[in-house]
């Protein structure tokens, strides 16, 4: 097990229809150490792409995709959520649904900060369908960056997500791939990687 | 004129109705050497507390926390915006209005995540009238935990919150005071500190 699938045994709260609590370090309460930990691991698996720029998605991805932002010493950008119908020309634009919400929501990201010279590492907390990533992916491509790969901390391996993604043929690295989880027994089985 | 002036003056940009757009390094391409900077600030300013949690609130608060976080040695714990009407007994909540949506939203956090022996500093990129402030404050209270201050980014000081903050009695450090902007000539006026 690497350091990430300890903590998710160690802290790790598993709860009914396939909820993976990992607020107290991950999404909620930030163990920055980790972070910091995670941004090196990152770093080390794309240590032959010459990345420009970290996108993420606000909130829970900031975080995490500050500290990889830091290891490869490039700015970090956020897609913002966008509850306006009226989108300015000054944006990229994609449209993402969100399952636990039941709603479809705009992600935005201004012009200026992806370009066509952007060299992209795409950062998140978690893939489960992929709406999300697929997202970032479509905003790269609209500014005609390159995707360089995808980091993920934490992937629900029995979810479409991830495969879609490798189908694609983006370099999709995934800290922890969980491929199953007990409730009653709180065990969490991952995949050998 | 600190290290942050200097950049709202370089590549801040004064918009309309007393809008400042910080988006290129601040609140959506965030620049990692920036924010490190801005850990190591709060950290000295702060020096004589013992702090043991940074709390803040999604989602442009987050890069921010995180890297003050660093600085302590302590975990980083971001309020979430609840749209839900139902939430349950296990956080604490505030009622924050948002002008610029014009709405009421409410803020949670985790009961697990502060406790009464905390002692908080609470941090955000922007204070204006202040009431996602109160709402921070008012959810370290209903914990028991201690303020031990807040740090802001950029105060406008021409809006009613910093006073507000003050007149509680509160150590409140901002970065940058903005006391007047001038979209037609692109000057922004600081407080001296």
């Amino acid at each position: 097990m690497n350091f990430l699938e300890e903590r998710i045994i160690k802290d790790g709260k598993v709860k009914p229809n396939n909820v993976l609590k990992v607020d107290s370090f991950l999404n909620h309460q930030m163990d920055i150490s980790l972070m910091e930990e995670i941004g090196r691991e990152f770093r080390r698996r794309f240590s032959d792409k010459q990345i420009t720029k970290v996108l993420t998605i606000e909130a829970s991805g900031i975080g995490i995709a500050c500290f990889v932002a830091k290891e490869f010493g490039v700015p970090m950008v956020f897609a913002k959520k966008s509850h306006s119908i009226n989108i300015d020309s000054e944006v990229y634009i994609a449209q993402v649904e969100s399952f636990t919400h039941k709603n479809i929501n705009n992600i935005v990201v201004s012009k200026q900060f992806i370009t066509a010279e952007d060299r992209v590492l795409i950062i998140d907390d978690f893939l489960a369908n992929g709406c999300a990533l697929q997202g970032l992916i479509g905003i790269t491509k609209s500014a005609g960056a390159t995707v360089e790969g995808i980091g993920i901390v934490i992937e629900k391996g029995f979810q479409i997500g991830g495969q879609i993604i490798r189908n694609l043929g983006i370099q999709l690295e995934s800290l922890a791939i969980v491929d199953a989880m007990d409730a009653e027994t709180g065990t969490v089985t991952f995949r050998e990687q």
